[in-house]
């Protein structure tokens, strides 16, 4: 990221597709954050991620499962350990999971564990992590990832604006319901926060060729990721509270 | 309801509130629908409702619990033995539930209990009774409560756009969100059933003087009632898929 600097950033589902490239990037940035935390469930099995945290410094690879509270009441700890009284400058609720559920197939089951995943998680990492934010939010002054700053990774497909336009995502029920709500968390989150100098977007990285995206998908993680860092690069309170795409467009609630 | 006429109608949590003025304001309309199902989860501690179903013949009064999958089958045969294959017209999803939880106090639990009763529950009970809805759609043209329609409860606090104006709401996080959500499920409805002639909107009933809306509430139910029957009455294919208040205002998501 450009001036003023982010020093530090933690992503959350880092294993693969967009928080691995989201890693990817900003370990390479120039300047580059000081610490890229670089979070996921199952550090063990993401090769990728091993081979990149060591082939940048910058990069600390840690465990969290977000759905556990001792879990990010761990890497909490360990994050403040490291920052100190520098506190944490932007956190990247990028962890996410989807199943195919139109409304004939859609259960109960598959609505709350989806929920619980893409949008009580972001609440409850975000509430843990608020105290290291206002402590990087106290160092500086405007707003952005050089003070203090939270991204909701969410997705076209929360629009309600644009269901219609996009009736393709009518068989992920669960997923786009999560991620509406996942958009009132920023909503709320931003009017909350503001007065700490904390600001919240949600953000839609593009629909990407990952396992989540699938094939049909048009857009390379390397084609949407410089896009997405520019954009955070770019945040000021202009956007606090708002839901921007990749390329910094303002997509419509 | 005015004509064409309204045949059935069922409204969930009907023990109290604007679910109890909904059935009374109904079963006393002129002309009123054939039969207005009144469900709650305790109709033997409903002793209001159980009086007014003593005084209107058109009233029948059901047991449901809306987050329990036996109870909706349940509820779907009793009504099916009752309208036959005129099908069922009208679904209000009014059953819901509040806790006061502010940034501070909302634990993942609390999110999760909300999103099942006031989210979840409204999908899995509008699923439920969609053949129904069906074949009352079947039955008629056009699109509105005379044919076949799906009322989700919602609340003003669920508006993404106007949460800077309604910081008052901040101190309710999981009842707002999974609104919110609810707002999504109406949209989805509405571009997946407007096809079998299904109409689907959010109402916001008004913030009335109830246990759920507190004594601060600026609207007696009273007075909030014949607003909603209003708009009810005139819902159109216009109408599909908007978020309306009770005097029929259009709210931004």
């Amino acid at each position: 990221m450009a001036q003023p600097r982010c020093r530090s950033v933690l992503i959350t589902g880092c294993s693969r597709g967009i928080g691995l490239g989201l890693v990817r990037g900003l370990a390479a940035a120039d300047p580059s954050p000081e610490v890229v935390f670089a979070t996921c469930r199952y550090p063990d099995k993401a090769q990728e991620l091993q081979q990149l945290s060591k082939q940048y410094s910058n990069i600390k690879l840690l465990q969290l499962d977000v759905v556990c509270e001792n879990s990010i009441k761990k890497v909490v700890k360990e994050v403040e350990e490291i920052v100190g009284d520098k506190g944490l400058n932007c956190l990247i609720n990028n962890a996410g999971i989807n199943v195919l559920a139109s409304l004939e197939d859609v259960t109960a089951e598959t609505m709350l564990t989806i929920y619980e995943t893409n949008t009580v998680a972001q609440l409850m990492v975000t509430k843990a992590f608020l105290p290291l934010l206002r402590k990087a939010a106290q160092l500086s002054t405007g707003m952005g990832c050089h003070r203090a700053a939270i991204i909701n990774m969410s997705s076209l497909a929360a629009s309600m604006q644009l269901v219609q336009a996009n009736e393709m995502f009518l068989k992920v029920y669960p997923y786009r319901i999560a991620k509406t709500a996942l958009n009132m968390i920023t909503r709320c989150l931003a009017a909350d926060l503001k007065s700490d100098g904390i600001l919240c977007i949600s953000l839609h990285p593009g629909w990407v060729q990952t396992d989540m995206g699938g094939n049909m998908a048009p857009l390379q993680v390397q084609e949407a990721i410089p896009g997405i860092l520019s954009v955070l690069d770019r945040l000021g309170e202009k956007e606090n509270g708002s839901f921007l795409d990749w390329q910094g467009e303002t997509l419509p609630w």
